[in-house]
C-alpha cells in the first residue's frame, strides 16, 4: 500500500468486503464447512511457510519482552491449535437463516423471525497471530466479510495465514473481498477505516483498555467492546469455606493475567475470622501481594492498605485486593460500584442469598459456587470465541457465532393489506 | 430547573435513575401490571387536568401548521388510546427472566442465559405527547428506568401525563427515579444527557433524520436509530398482477407520511406493459405525482423524470419514485443499494424468486405478497412498539419489550475451578 493511496486503498477494502458479504449470506452450510476444513488441512500442510514469516515478526521484535514475545511466536503446536481450532468451528452449528421465532399475526401474516449474518465486521488486534485465523473462521461460518488489522509486530505472521486461507477461498471462487487483511503498518489505516460506516456494520476491537477507548473515540461504526475484568469473588457467611478457598485461590492464581480472573475479594464479617486467615497465608506462600481494608490487616498484618483505587483497579497480576464486607447487599452494592459487569461469583450454600446475588449483580456472567475463570466461549460450549462483550447492547459475556448475527423478519403474506 | 445548575440538575436526574434501576429490576410481574392498571385508570380519572395543560401547549404552538397542531393536540379519544395501550402493556408477557437457554457445560456447570432489564433507558422525542405514557408503560414493565425528554412544545401535556404516572409510582413506594421527564426547554440539557455514559446504558431517539443525526453525533451512550423508510415494493415477472396493484396502492396511497410506506416501486420489464398502465392511473387519480424512469414515461407520458436522487429519497408524501428492472437480481441489487434496510416487498407466484428475494434483500422485514405498511409493533402482534430500529445491531425492525432486555449467564457450580 502507497502511503498517499491510503485512505482510497482502505475504502477499496471496504467496498470488496461490502460487497462480497450479500454472497457469503447465501452460502449453505455444507460449503462453508467444507471450506473451513480445507483451511484448517491448509494451515498443516503450509506450516513451514508461516513459521519462516513468524521468525521474521520474532526476530524483528527482540527488544519488546519475554511476555511479548511469548504472545507473538507460533511454533508447531501453535499452528495445530489454530487449525484444530478451524476444524472445531466446522462441527458448530450454523448461526445463520436459523428461526428464532414464528408466529401468525392477526392481520393473517405469517412471521418469522430469523437469524442472519450482519454484514461486514472489522476486528482490530494485536500481537496473537491466531486471531488472525480464528476471527476469519468465526465470520465465515456466521455468514460476514471480515476485515482485519492486526498488531504491526505481527505482520508478516498474519499475512502467511492469511494468504493460505485466502488461497483456499479462491479455490472455491469466492469472492476476494469476503476475507481482507490491512497489510500497512501505517496507524492511519484504522482511523480511515472507523470512517467506514456505510460499509462496516460492527467493529470488534481486541486488546488492551487503551486500544478500545482509541477505537470507541474515533470510530463511526457501532463498537462491541470489553473494557476490563475487575472480576469478584464473595465469600458469604453461609459459604463452604473449603470451597471457598479452592474457588478465590483459583480464580486469583490460576492465571493472573486475563480478564476472568479475580482482582478482589470480598468476605463476609461472620466469616472473615474463620476464612481469611488461612486463605491469606495461601495467597502469600503463591507470591500474591495482598492490598486489604482495616479489618484484613487485623489478621494479615503485612498486606498493604487497599486504598479506593484498588477497588477500581485491574491488576492482571499477582496483586489482589481484600476487603470485609457487612452483609450480602454491601457486597453486591460494592460488586456494581467498583467492578466492570464482567464476572463475579458468590460462594455459599444458602439458597436465597445466592437467588439475591444472581439477580441483583449487574454483570454478564454471575456465578454461585464456580470460579471466575470459567467466563470464556470455550468453557461455555459456544467452541470457540471472538471475544468478550462488557457491553449490554447487541453481545454480553463470551461471543462466538450467534453473537456475530443479527435477524430479519421473513414476513409472508397473499395479498394482506393495511386497512 | 435553574439554568446555571442544569448539568449538575441533568446529572442528577440520571444518577437517581441508576439507582432506581436495580429495584424496579426484581420487581414481581404481577406488582408490575397491577401498577401499569392503575396508571391506565389514572390517566382516565385525571383527563380534565391532561387536556388542559395540553390546551395551553396547543394555544402555544397555533404558528405551526396543522400537522403539527393534530400531532400535538389530545383529547378524549387520544386520552383513551393512552390509557388502553398502558392496560395492554399490562397483559404482554414479562421479558425479564426469562430463560433464553439453558445448558450443561463440559466443565459440570449449568449455564443459563436470561433475560434482564438494560438498566436506563433515554428516550428523545417530538411533539406527540402519547410517547409519554407509552414509554413510561414499555419501559416499566421490562425493568428499566427512564429518562424521557419531549419536544418543547408538548412540555405542558408531558408533564401532566408524567405527574399522573409517577403519582402511582409513589403510592407504591418505588423511587421517584423510575421515571424521570427532564422538564426544561432548554436544548442544552440533551447535551449534557447525552455524556452521562456512566450512568445511561442505551438513548432511543425518535423523531425526524434530523433529530436522530444530532443525537448520534452528540451521544457518548449508544443509540439506536432509525434514519428512514425507504421501503419498496417489486412487481416480479411472475407476480399476481391484480394483487400486486393492491399492495403497491395501499403501500404508497394508504398514509403516506409514515416510514413504512413505499416510496419506490420496481417492476420487471416482462411485466411492466401490463401493469403499469393501470396502475400507473390508478396512481395519477389518487394524486400520486410519479417520477419514473425512462421506460416508465414512455407509458405515462405525464409522468417526471426519476433522477438518482429520486431513489434516495424518503418523500413521506404523495409521491413515487418508479423503475423497471430487468431481473429479479437488478431489483434486489436495487433495493440493497438504495433502500435504507427498513421494509421491502415482492409480489410473486414464484416460489424461487421469493426465497431469493427474501434472503437477499438485506432490509429488517422483507415481505412476500403484502404491504410494507405492516411494520409495526401492533402489526406484529408486539402489542406495542418503543420505535422501530434500522440499525443490525442488538435490534432490528419494530421495537418492543424485548428489545429493552439484555441478558446474564448465570453460572451455577458446586465447587468447579478451572484447571
Amino acid at each position: 500500500m502507497m502511503k498517499k493511496n491510503l485512505k482510497q486503498e482502505v475504502e477499496n477494502i471496504a467496498r470488496q468486503a461490502k460487497n462480497a458479504s450479500s454472497d457469503l449470506a447465501t452460502l449453505s452450510c455444507a460449503t462453508k464447512n467444507l471450506i473451513l476444513k480445507e483451511m484448517a488441512a491448509a494451515l498443516l500442510s503450509r506450516q513451514a511457510a508461516i513459521l519462516k514469516a513468524n521468525q521474521k515478526d520474532v526476530l524483528k521484535s527482540r527488544r519488546l519482552g519475554a511476555a511479548f514475545i511469548d504472545r507473538l511466536t507460533l511454533n508447531e503446536a501453535r499452528i495445530k491449535q489454530m487449525s484444530d481450532s478451524l476444524s472445531e468451528i466446522a462441527k458448530l452449528k450454523d448461526p445463520v437463516d436459523e428461526v428464532m421465532r414464528a408466529w401468525n399475526a392477526a392481520n393473517g401474516l405469517s412471521i418469522q423471525k430469523v437469524r442472519s449474518p450482519i454484514g461486514v465486521v472489522a476486528i482490530i488486534y494485536e500481537s496473537r497471530p491466531n486471531v488472525t485465523a480464528d476471527c476469519i473462521g468465526l465470520c465465515f461460518k456466521s455468514g460476514n466479510s471480515v476485515i482485519l488489522r492486526g498488531g504491526s509486530e505481527a505482520l508478516n505472521s498474519n499475512l502467511a495465514i492469511f494468504k493460505v486461507l485466502q488461497e483456499i477461498l479462491q479455490k472455491h471462487n469466492l469472492a476476494k473481498g469476503s476475507i481482507n487483511l490491512i497489510s500497512t503498518a501505517d496507524r492511519k489505516a484504522v482511523d480511515y477505516l472507523l470512517k467506514l460506516n456505510d460499509y462496516i456494520d460492527v467493529v470488534i476491537p481486541r486488546g488492551g483498555e487503551e486500544l478500545i477507548k482509541k477505537v470507541v473515540a474515533a470510530s463511526r461504526i457501532p463498537v462491541i467492546k470489553h473494557y476490563k475484568g475487575i472480576c469478584h469473588v464473595y465469600v458469604d457467611e453461609d459459604a463452604d469455606l473449603n470451597m471457598a478457598q479452592d474457588i478465590c485461590f483459583n480464580a486469583k492464581v490460576q492465571r493472573p493475567g486475563v480478564c476472568n480472573a479475580m482482582e478482589s475479594m470480598l468476605v463476609h464479617r461472620d466469616v472473615a475470622g474463620r476464612f481469611l486467615p488461612g486463605m491469606l497465608k495461601k495467597f502469600q506462600e503463591a507470591g500474591v501481594q495482598v492490598r486489604g481494608c482495616v479489618f484484613t490487616r487485623k489478621i494479615a498484618k503485612w498486606a498493604k492498605p487497599a486504598t479506593e483505587q484498588d477497588y477500581h483497579t485491574e491488576y492482571l497480576d499477582l496483586i489482589l485486593s481484600v476487603k470485609v464486607v457487612d452483609s450480602l447487599d454491601a457486597a453486591i452494592a460494592h460488586i456494581n460500584k467498583y467492578g466492570s459487569h464482567h464476572s463475579d461469583s458468590i460462594v455459599t450454600d444458602n439458597n436465597l442469598a445466592a437467588a439475591k446475588f444472581l439477580k441483583q449483580v449487574d454483570s454478564a456472567c454471575v456465578y454461585l459456587n464456580a470460579s471466575t475463570r470459567f467466563t470464556d466461549g470455550n468453557q461455555f460450549g459456544m467452541g470457540a470465541e471472538i471475544g468478550i462483550s462488557t457491553d449490554k447492547l447487541h453481545a454480553r459475556g463470551p461471543m462466538a457465532l450467534e453473537e456475530l448475527t443479527t435477524y430479519k423478519y421473513l414476513v409472508y403474506g397473499c395479498g394482506q393489506v393495511r386497512r
